[in-house]
């Protein structure tokens, strides 16, 4: 052992990659001295040398910047608990139990990376880091004084004490419905038992097991109108261990949020039918995901939802019509916790439900997951995060402020409203090119990795068809047609190509674009490009809110959330308009941005407190009642915009040259403008500006 | 008005009856002066001048002591609130709103007996006390702001913000299952409602009307073996507005407690349905209080209960067996608080249920509620409090320690083992007067005024039936017994007397006295005095390691709470030794004291804290524990006791001389011992003496 110079009582020990320090008196464990700097070790046993989760590494060698010399050997011999322990178990040779370990010398500690890292969020992607975990919820393994005459304090007041003690907590309570099962269960475990304590700043004692155990899992679910997914993470060790999803059998009561709520109005006391649905499905998943680990329910201790605000009330019970209209006022904004006995969902009932808060009306507990997942308040660069849907979500902000609003897109980019639209699915026409010479298209088709000018296209597309386009695929055909001058760029099929393609085709006075002819005929019409400048000046108007309110007049990075941000190719996003001008290499999909906000605040309690900071803080922009909004709309119905400028985009595609064409005459397009926000329910008619005829 | 003087800017105010005073700036509401006292003053509406319950009086004149003249000129003249509130409700002449009434000067503020005190507790004896109010439920007012798309807060959120900004509470919750509600309950009021806030730390909302509303009730329940009782209380007054009673239900599953205990050991699957049945009995007394009082079950926010250790377990929903034997490990011991719908009591379900904690496994949240109301702990008075049942629980002590201990008195002061025995009810013998000289009696039977040596008891005596002797009736025969030499000091009746009474007759080897020839033939014999002798040994030595544990020969107070309390005769009881000695004019009935405490701790949330911490504090002694037990027991035996001295009781009654009788031979006694603690639960055998025979 490296012996410490005489007279020195104390030691200097790092942790590792916390970076935190501080000095010890000689013979502290390694645990203890990382507990009293808030440097999180799992621990289940409390410091018995039983769970084995409290394991650490030393870094040897010298850290000059530290000015530690760290070696094993400024650690206590391995203790016999740890030797026990190891043969029980195994332990690694480089591994030590944090519990046993005590501290004899100047020391760097790693904590090793399993232990305190989901690796399933550790997602290939640069800003991606490691979620560490600190849960709300933690199992103590706890051994209780066996029942004293003289000194007559009941089995639960004796529990409480010794978890208390062994736990260094305060104030702790017991869940009252878990009191009439406590005396067996200190019975059956001979005074050894291991609670599940939830502790959001009162620590409550939720679970209850005889004897050691050392399973705890928790499950995020987002809940969206059209899917439900589900992970359940093993919340000793933060890994996601099975994951499920569903469609939101919610659907037959409408298919999109709107027409839910018009169900509702239209059938007041089908509230319960609504709630027993999403409920019901939810505990199908919960059992589907734990049944897939080979876990059991009753060790599921914490659930974290998201959702948009309507499936968030839906789920919560409460009746959500008043989200209907303006001015659609959420029953309850914050973030809550409660018991999952009182909603009944199939995990322990003793477990903790954690819903994230709502920022608005329209963004919802989804949006907030999805910002904290993607940081924009965390940096400097003025981050622009949308996901995309029949309301967009749109946040906007770095570290200084942060800024949401919705906005009203549609259904367009679903595939609604789209002559040949559908759904992302085998079959749909996704990925399109068309030659600027020629006007021949090239396409793609989910279901077939070729493109269809390859020979492996006409071999296989038989057995898949073509069925129709996508969301994604639309937005690249209209980009295409705009590049290939189809398309001007106030959106008018330009007839007079006509002549030069027989795919240009006159359907009473506007013009089409055949895109494919097979069993079905897929085109591009007027209206179907009338639809998409539809929606994406309405998503672009929105940001541009944020960007006035924000005052820039750019933005340093994009962040696409959710399925249709997941496949779409931003360049197109961009070229049509749909977002702002960024460098094309700034801009990513982030996928299920919100699950994954959904996952940090049920592996990490400090996320809960910065996500409901986070909202607290956000400047919600309400797009209804700002009147710049029509300007930004209307300058925003141009590709890509009538008056902003693209400078990154056009460093990368060659735009093409501004030509005038008349589209005819608009037929009754005004009419359709009320299918944004306001489609089904009364009073909530974005205000929609005129579309710009120009017949 | 008086005026100040110049320059003036404060004011001195004192609050009486509490005697709380402070200066405050001129201007200041007398409300929010008594606020910053903490002198409770009631008020519904937050200072709206609606409610009207914050009136106040000025007391006039000079108060010389305090340096204050006093004036009700010295408050701002009559408000325009204040008049129409006195035009819609009316208000006393005297009577001012302190929320609209500012202090103008030095002032003496009268808080209104009827909106500071429990009437209904302020019963006729010296050391009752007045109840002050302290809910921890109580009503608030609020005006919400209505929804704001530009902050769009939820309306509990909002509602929330409301309830903190208007009241000055910090960190206030929302009861989750009242949050569906929360918006239609808003829109109903017009965005104004009121709200119950149940706060013990944590201010929650627990129940939500539309609207202005100044109802709020509590109920107090006293949950005993035989009987359960139930007290409504106006929570807003402090007034009791309702009783009811009834038998416990549970009755049908055992008479006394440890025969429901047994029945729960041969039927382990029962325990449901005791549960069951002592709710539901409580759920219809709840409904008989409020119907009678004609209230609505939803405006009772607050229920207290008090009861024995076992029946505290039953209704609680916890197996009760762990009491039936050694250690007698309670699964609870401490104070509860939960909400109503997690049992299910037919109260608000937001409402909070309160039970008081229990001492000890034989001494529960009854013997606490008592130790409450009597106060002990409060004085400097040595006293002893003790509730006679079948276990005796013995409380002693004074503001220095407080000690308690139960004591296995069995059932023979409810009449079982007795000969004649039967419970206190009409045509039970219930006083008894034996002249010396002819060793003739005369009795008093319960539901006849008249002695039977008055003409008026000849005349009515068949319409009632002398059918037997009830608890407090075999005291005061055996005291008289005593008295007139018929039973010794070590309680042999003395054969030697039939030869100078015929009521003196022979049974077997021993001798009875014939207390009553009528259609039934009631005696006392050597049986009936043996048991009253075991009962009163037992629970003189209870008394006797309590004192030694103290360390004081003598108690300066003797306090009988319960029924069985309420219907002896003090001297008598002194005269057999069932208490010891004291003087008589300190001994007293105190009637249903655990009923007391539990209505004390419905209107005052500080006596929570008071019993919660009386409890921790109090020395609990397990008799079957101690050695010295067994000499207690045998000393108490004799009558009053063998070693000692009784000298107040000498005072007050002569004692007969002692004699020596031999009782002829003792019959099986030795098997009878067990009916105490250890009656029906096997291992719980309280370790009785030998009875002394003497054949």
């Amino acid at each position: 052992m490296a012996s410490q110079a005489e007279g020195v009582s104390d030691a200097l020990v790092l942790f590792m990659p916390s970076g935190r320090r501080g000095r010890f008196p000689l013979g502290t464990p390694v645990l203890e001295a990382a507990r009293q700097l808030g440097v999180y070790v799992e621990s289940v046993c409390g410091g018995r040398g039983i769970c084995g989760r409290c394991q650490v590494s030393v870094a040897e060698g010298v850290f000059a910047k530290h000015k530690i010399t760290s070696s094993a050997t400024h650690l206590s011999p391995f203790s016999e608990t740890e030797a026990r322990y190891a043969k029980k178990r195994s332990l690694a040779d480089d591994r030590r139990l944090s519990c046993s370990a005590l501290i004899e010398g100047d020391l760097v500690i790693d904590i090793p990376v399993e232990t305190q890292t989901n690796r399933a969020l550790v997602r290939k992607r640069a800003e991606a880091r490691p979620i560490e975990r600190e849960p709300v919820t933690q199992l103590c393994y706890v051994e209780v004084d066996e029942p004293d005459m003289e000194q007559p304090l009941g089995d639960t007041d004796r529990l409480v004490r010794a978890v208390e003690a062994q736990w260094m907590l305060h104030g702790v309570r017991c869940d009252f419905p878990l009191i009439p099962r406590i005396q067996e269960t200190l019975r059956q475990g001979d005074w050894k038992a291991t609670v599940a304590i939830h502790d959001d700043g009162q620590p409550t004692i939720v679970a209850i097991w005889p004897g050691f155990r050392d399973k705890l899992y928790g499950i995020a679910v987002d809940i969206g109108s059209t899917t439900i997914a589900c992970h359940l993470s093993d919340m000793l060790t933060g890994r996601t261990v099975s994951s499920s999803g569903t469609a939101n059998p919610q659907i037959r009561f409408g298919e999109d949020l709107m027409s839910r709520v018009s169900y509702l109005m239209m059938n007041p006391d089908g509230l319960p039918a609504l709630v027993k649905a999403v409920r019901g499905a939810i505990e199908s998943l919960i059992d589907k995901a734990v049944g897939d680990a080979g876990a059991d329910r009753h060790d599921v201790l914490e659930a974290v939802f998201v959702g948009n605000p309507i499936m968030h009330h839906l789920f919560l019970g409460i009746d959500p019509r008043e989200l209907g209209g303006a001015p659609f006022a959420l029953a309850v904004s914050g973030a809550l916790t409660f018991p999952a006995r009182q909603l009944g969902i199939g995990i322990n009932p003793g477990g903790r439900v954690y819903m994230l808060p709502c920022i608005a009306g329209h963004v919802g507990a989804d949006a907030a997951g999805a910002t904290l997942a993607e940081g924009p308040h965390r940096g400097d660069e003025i981050t622009l995060l949308v996901d995309v849907g029949t309301n967009a979500e749109i946040v906007l902000g770095n570290r200084h402020r942060v800024l949401a609003a919705s906005s009203p897109t549609g259904p367009a980019f679903e595939g609604a409203e789209i002559s040949s639209g559908q759904r992302a699915a085998p079959g749909a026409i996704e990925r399109v090119r068309i030659d600027p010479e020629t006007l021949e298209p090239r396409i793609q088709v989910i279901g077939l990795d070729a493109w269809s000018d390859n020979e492996e296209f006409t071999v296989k597309i038989d057995q898949v068809g073509v069925t129709g386009i996508c969301g994604s695929g639309i937005i690249e055909a209209i980009g295409e047609m705009f590049l290939a001058g189809i398309i001007t760029r106030d959106g008018v099929i330009d007839g007079s190509l006509a002549a030069r393609s027989a795919r240009i085709q006159q359907t009473g006075r506007t013009f089409s674009y055949l895109l494919w002819q097979g069993d079905q005929e897929i085109r591009i019409t007027q209206n179907d490009v009338r639809a998409i400048q539809l929606a994406k000046a309405a998503l672009y108007a929105g940001v541009k809110l944020l960007m006035d309110k924000y005052g820039t007049d750019h933005v340093d990075r994009i962040k696409l959330a959710g399925a249709f941000g997941s496949h779409i190719d931003t360049k197109y996003a961009m070229l049509i308009g749909l977002i702002p001008d960024c460098d094309l290499k700034n801009v990513a999909a982030v996928g299920n941005a919100a699950g994954t906000g959904a996952r940090m605040c049920l592996l990490n309690k400090s996320y809960r407190a910065e996500v409901e900071d986070l909202v607290r803080r956000i400047e919600k922009i309400e797009t209804a009642l700002e009147p710049r909004f029509q300007e930004h709309f209307v300058a925003a119905m141009a590709l890509p915009n009538k008056v902003d400028p693209f400078p990154n985009l056009a460093a990368a595609v060659t735009l093409p040259a501004p030509k005038v064409v008349a589209e005819g005459e608009g037929r009754g397009r005004r009419g359709e403008r009320r299918r944004a926000r306001g489609t089904s329910a009364e009073g909530a008619v974005a205000p929609l500006p005129p579309v710009p005829d120009q017949g």
